[in-house]
């Protein structure tokens, strides 16, 4: 059986016929209803060699093969079509499921960066595991319903930013991370928060996602913007720091890394208060340079993120679902395959789109 | 009334002849017993200017005047001499003290990086807070009293690298710090440890301080070693790491920075297992630069040290009073004030000595 995907290969997106891939013990297949575009697809298609270079280094593991085709696609929703062996057959064939990008074969496949055997959501069917089948009820639209994967890259790094009820958060670039981030931040009652990005769209969607104070960078410093609103001008003698901040602020701020440029780290190392936390959710693909003084000297906690638990998967879906958690105008277009190289290319300018989910037509 | 004392200027050291400062309110004059020399002392001489800058630019203060005469000496003990106005006078005259080396003016004043008005203990007599004095008992000598400067400072990096009673750690790096947190590690039962030097003198001190594994990082992999003791071959699927890691290690460790140099965080995140925490005890005063997604897939945490609480400067001290905590073979030396520039050249080997505590003949 043949099906229609968008494949990479090379760094080109291309559409192409593809034969549709048999499930595995305790698998299913699935009819992909829609696949988000994300940021580290973009990556993958602007930046392989590296990533590639780095999963090796990293992980010593082939992400996937540079020269072979790739169907990419984390961020879906599908309906259940065909179970494969030893499956236990909880979720029944047409129901509608959303997953984390993940197959539990003996060594795991990370769906979206495989080859053809295993495809990710920009193809018409994929395979998933059948222990990681969440349903979506009726009254969650499938496009919504793929935000669950962005949703938990944010409810990751909100958690690894350990907030207490009155920090004053200061999100650094507003993309989809950034305004999730905002969201999540927003609807657990921490803040004000602070953000700033260099676009204008992007400052008006922090501002909607629940931004409090909205700063334009090369205007205003979001530091002094939270240092306002966390009345930090009281020194303060003897806390973590040591006296050589006594005429410092000595609350600390977490901040949220969401750019992924080089100079950003040290840009935030720069402003931050003493003893802030940096949580670098952005995915800087380039080699960077800071100056260790800076994070020395301010004990300053740097946490990376990478993805997210299981429960944090779970958990973003559930708040997406109830409604707790209304982050659907962060969908600004949806398009078939045939639209997908164009979104790409519409993605790369910041004063567009924020998400672009492909909707699949069967 | 004049005193000797080792004074700073431009990054020269000289002995010369100076005022006794005379206490404020709230402060005693005391005698200098005994200074430890620092590894910051050797910065300030080496990179006075670039710590200068670092501290204007991260703190707003100038920490001291690059043309005017500083003393050193911030690993003090010494003995009350005299009380300034306003003294509770809980601590009489003639009573050997520590103290963690500030002086609790409205601006406080870190000692050791002060100008002649506020001496380190490279002088004869310098000034303390009466607030700050912690008496030493009679059966501890002055020498050893010193440590509880170093001690506290290995012990808030122990502290901020919160490790659990099972944890590996692994300390790169065997100068003074890198060996008294192998000591404070081996106190709290944390282990076992390995320890990372390229040093032969070194790497023999880190084993006589308790490091289990001691490895000469040209021939084998502190990495490897740790990975053999943690029994960290099991995969595993659902932990906070995803399952990208699958074949990974799942087991985080704790990486002590004590080196300082460039290169040295980013050869850590290439070694180091996924979800690690690195501690940065080293102070570099270079610029350093690392590859971000090294530390974005394998979600490490890095955090930053600087000094350390009042507490646990109390609890340093209380350790090594009672006993608890044997570090007295740190001190490899003790010289005279005339024999301070030569102790500076000598710290600069690694073969050679690890601690030298300058002992006033007063």
């Amino acid at each position: 059986m043949k099906m229609q995907a968008v494949v990479m290969r090379q760094g080109q997106l291309e559409q192409a016929e593809v034969l549709v891939p048999r499930p595995g013990p305790r698998e299913v297949l699935v009819k992909t209803l829609a696949c988000g575009i994300c940021g580290s697809d973009l990556h993958c298609v602007k930046h392989g060699r590296q990533l590639l270079a780095s999963a090796r280094e990293v992980a010593g593991i082939d992400l996937f093969d540079f020269d072979a085709p790739v169907v990419l696609g984390h961020e879906i929703c599908a309906e259940v079509v065909e179970h494969g062996p030893d499956c236990r057959r909880t979720v029944g064939s047409g129901t509608r499921v959303v997953s984390a990008p993940f197959l539990l074969r003996p060594q795991v496949v990370t769906l979206g960066f495989g080859s053809l055997d295993t495809p990710g959501g920009f193809a018409e069917y994929m395979l998933l595991s059948e222990d990681l089948l969440v349903p979506v009820p009726a009254d969650v639209p499938s496009d919504l319903a793929t935000l669950a994967e962005p949703v938990a890259v944010a409810i990751h790094a909100v958690n690894r930013g350990r907030l207490g009820i009155d920090d004053v958060p200061i999100v650094v670039g507003c993309g989809p991370i950034g305004l999730t981030v905002i969201a999540v931040l927003k609807m657990r009652g921490i803040g004000p928060i602070v953000a700033a990005d260099l676009s204008p769209a992007r400052r008006a969607m922090a501002k909607a996602m629940g931004a409090d104070v909205v700063v334009d960078p090369r205007e205003a410093s979001p530091y002094a913007a939270w240092k306002t609103l966390a009345g930090a001008d009281t020194p303060s003698r003897f806390g973590r720091q040591t006296a050589l901040f006594a005429g410092f602020p000595f609350r600390q701020s977490v901040v949220f890394e969401c750019v992924g440029s080089p100079g950003i780290i040290q840009q935030i190392l720069a402003g931050a208060a003493p003893c802030s936390r940096i949580v670098v959710a952005g995915v800087c693909m380039e080699r960077d340079n800071f100056q260790p003084t800076y994070a020395v000297m301010k004990e300053i906690d740097i946490v990376f993120c990478f993805a997210f638990t299981m429960e944090e998967y779970a958990e973003a879906f559930d708040l997406l679902a109830s409604g707790k958690l209304r982050v659907g105008n962060l969908i600004t277009d949806r398009v078939g395959l045939s639209g997908v190289q164009d979104a790409f290319d519409r993605l790369a300018n910041p004063e567009g789109d924020t998400k672009i989910v492909i909707i699949h037509s069967h």
